[in-house]
């Protein structure tokens, strides 16, 4: 039990990465012989404070839980030992999924009450997925979009400069950090100093130096000496171990001392736009890469302040999107087959009430700039775009899904298309969504039949 | 590529988990013939706003990091691929760590500025760790703490009520859920609902049901009586799809009929305190449970107001500890190596001096309680107890790690140890911990030695 992992999960086991209510309920539809069709739909209540969208990330990863979920003997046994049926875990041993899964595509901006994901398949296949599709859709999502308020925040003042995602170090575990990583190439970033990223998704990756190789030596000035005798024109040195200013001219002095044109410096603490003004009186030539405390807010006060630079290094502010840690998915029940008919279904709960039915997510643009959504109920006659693609049918994959480039440049030519309005960092406007009148008018029968028949 | 991965960490890559600053400082210091024997330490410059403690964890996990690190062919590859050097990757195949490594033992009441880890080795091993260490041990500690506070406000104001962790489909990634539930368990949880870290780490799991149990059958009495068929005197249902106070009403209703003892109800919407209230008035012979938004505050609150409940299961907040999501850990280089002499060394960046050389950290304790720590240099004569303990030594481990369950006892007993002062939820007040006179006097002296040399 307490042998060395590293990600926990594995092919053979990541299926145990649920919450043990949703076994509880699926032995109990089992040997209770329920297991009707089923509609979960998975969305945000809410966008978290100080968000005018949320641009989705990790379709990918959770279509990969949804083809590879499988219960193996390791699982099995520990599930044995839980106290979970024999003629259970045989099925459960045996269980595919056979449904449908629709989906927005990644990269997409996406607001309040619109659904990312909906599967449609037995209850028992879609209520496993409940726990790990919020986990994998919601993280990246929440990441992609604080990259993506970065980005915004450069189209708008700055010069284009490069974002590298610092945050590895800082993200909750090591699958967070990988995943901010990805999430943030989605979101608009250039590339990331995790390694493992780099090697799992194929973004780029950059990296300088530590203080601690610059205090390893007796000098600053062999510090650099040495590291640009290995790195060459690559090396970026790190110039605020002692003094930002001095080590800004010890690094050029050292640059032209060996002839190399090495690719800049980085400031890494102190106040950096007037410090990275003051290292580019002195020497114009270096370019300047800026970390600590990088986000959407101090990159726009950089700019207002008239830093210069040509880079940031977001790390723990991107990762664990610090102003706004968490956004609320849920995965929620909103049809299921009675009587052989497929009935639109949702709760009373006070505060938290779901439009019943599967959806529909339709997008309205106009001269390429997004106008306002409307969600309805699918296979209702909607204007605009639908959004929900299928991505899997009968428990096979429609097509491939995109490759990481591509959801990149797609998602910053969506993101652009929304409204300045909606993408501001404080107090964004509100963008619209309608509810169709078909989606409105079931939800309010729905509520009428349920309020009469609780209060009956 | 992008073939289906789960935790993306094997024993095989785990070590590409890491900034690539690290590699390419590696690089450099192993083909530049500089490899001197250094000291990294592991703390947290300030605790997070409103904590006026943390409490460590994942250590284990930072052990085992540290010896399974290895570099497979896939990750050997990938990093030919990116520019290394053929030489410098067979060093980084045959790299074992040969150092030493002292740190707190688990789940230990920490402070700003108290090396929770230090790392003495070649600097080429002991740069590699970095963002791993950081990683493995700051995400279990801030999580391990949040539950902690919330443990604090039971034994201050409830009685001994049950802590379950809610939180894996929020938190960042699959990773954090697993750890997040290891952490809550080590600051004082009774269990979590993640079936994985109930099979990775033996803790016991805990589970309910979903709306959509409810919404899936034509009425809430016959969801109630299908699950209590199914699960017994194991049932816990939830009340609130529908009408909260009708719910629990139908529960004991459903519970007496079939003359099954049920395990209680569970309450996830709308104003728990005065629902719980209302629903112990009607049903006073239901055990409640609490879930939807818990947290130390709303436990207090919910204490406060005088609700009702056996148990709390805390999601979102406690596995992204929301109200305060980041714990920056820092790994520094304290002591190097230079003409055969291990020297103390630190930089000087603006707002974040670090205390040059290897540590010991004292805590003082006077009948039971715990009254102040001493920060000193390693080997100085000092008052109190060593709180680090040499966890492996020339490269091999020195004991058997404790094993969970002692951990959580032992976090227990330590944290009861601290004055309340030190525990409140809001406006703690500081724990002190003295710098001793020996690390004062050697970083006063270097300051002077770097800042002459820099101006020189």
């Amino acid at each position: 039990m307490t042998q060395a992992r590293f990600g926990y999960l594995t092919p053979e086991n990541a299926s145990l990465f649920t919450d043990l209510y949703e076994l509880r309920m699926m032995q109990a539809y089992y040997n209770q012989g329920h297991n009707p069709e089923a509609t979960f739909s998975l969305f945000f209540r809410d966008l978290p404070p100080g968000r005018g969208y949320m641009l989705t990330a990790g379709l990918e990863q959770a279509v990969h839980h949804i083809e590879n979920r499988s219960f193996g003997d390791q699982a099995l046994e520990y599930l044995a030992e839980q106290g979970f049926d024999e003629g259970f875990l045989s099925h459960l041993a045996d269980l595919e999924f056979t449904g449908e899964v629709r989906a927005l595509p990644e990269g997409t901006p996406v607001f309040a009450n619109e659904p990312m994901l909906e599967v449609t398949a037995p209850i028992l296949q879609g209520q496993l997925l409940e726990t790990a599709m919020i986990n994998q859709i919601g993280y990246e999502t929440l990441i992609a979009t604080k990259a993506a308020r970065m980005r915004d925040v450069i189209d708008r003042h700055g010069d284009d400069q490069r974002l590298v995602d610092f945050g590895s170090r800082r993200s909750h575990g090591t699958d967070a950090g990988i995943k901010a990583a990805r999430a943030a190439y989605v979101g608009g970033f250039d590339g990331t100093s995790n390694v493992a990223a780099g090697e799992a998704f194929g973004i780029p990756t950059s990296g300088t130096m530590a203080h601690s190789w610059v205090q390893s030596f007796a000098a600053e000035r062999e510090a650099f000496e040495t590291f640009v005798a290995e790195h060459g024109e690559d090396a970026i040195l790190l110039i605020d171990t002692y003094d930002t200013v001095e080590g800004a001219k010890l690094a050029a002095e050292v640059a032209a001392e060996m002839d190399v044109d090495v690719r800049g410096v980085r400031l890494d603490s102190g106040d950096l736009p007037a410090l990275s003004k003051e290292v580019a009186a002195v020497v114009p030539e270096l370019d300047q890469y800026i970390s600590s405390g990088v986000d959407e807010y101090a990159i726009t006060d950089f700019f207002d302040r008239g830093g210069v630079g040509v880079g940031f290094g977001p790390g723990t502010a991107l990762v664990t999107s610090t102003d706004a840690p968490k956004v609320e998915g849920v995965y929620k029940l909103v049809a299921v087959e009675r009587d052989g008919e497929t009935r639109p279904t949702m709760k009373l709960s006070k505060g938290k009430v779901t439009y019943p039915g599967a959806k529909s997510v339709r997008r309205l643009e106009d001269e390429g700039t997004y106008t306002g959504d409307v969600v309805g109920l699918r296979g209702e006659d909607l204007p605009g775009e639908e959004l929900l693609e299928t991505v899997i049918e009968d428990g096979e994959r429609v097509d491939e899904l995109p490759d990481l480039e591509e959801i990149r440049e797609r998602a910053g030519e969506k993101r652009r298309k929304l409204p300045e309005a909606h993408r501001e960092i404080e107090d964004p406007e509100a963008y619209e969504v309608q509810i169709s009148d078909g989606l409105q008018a079931t939800t309010d029968d729905l509520r009428e039949r349920l309020e009469r028949r609780t209060n009956a």
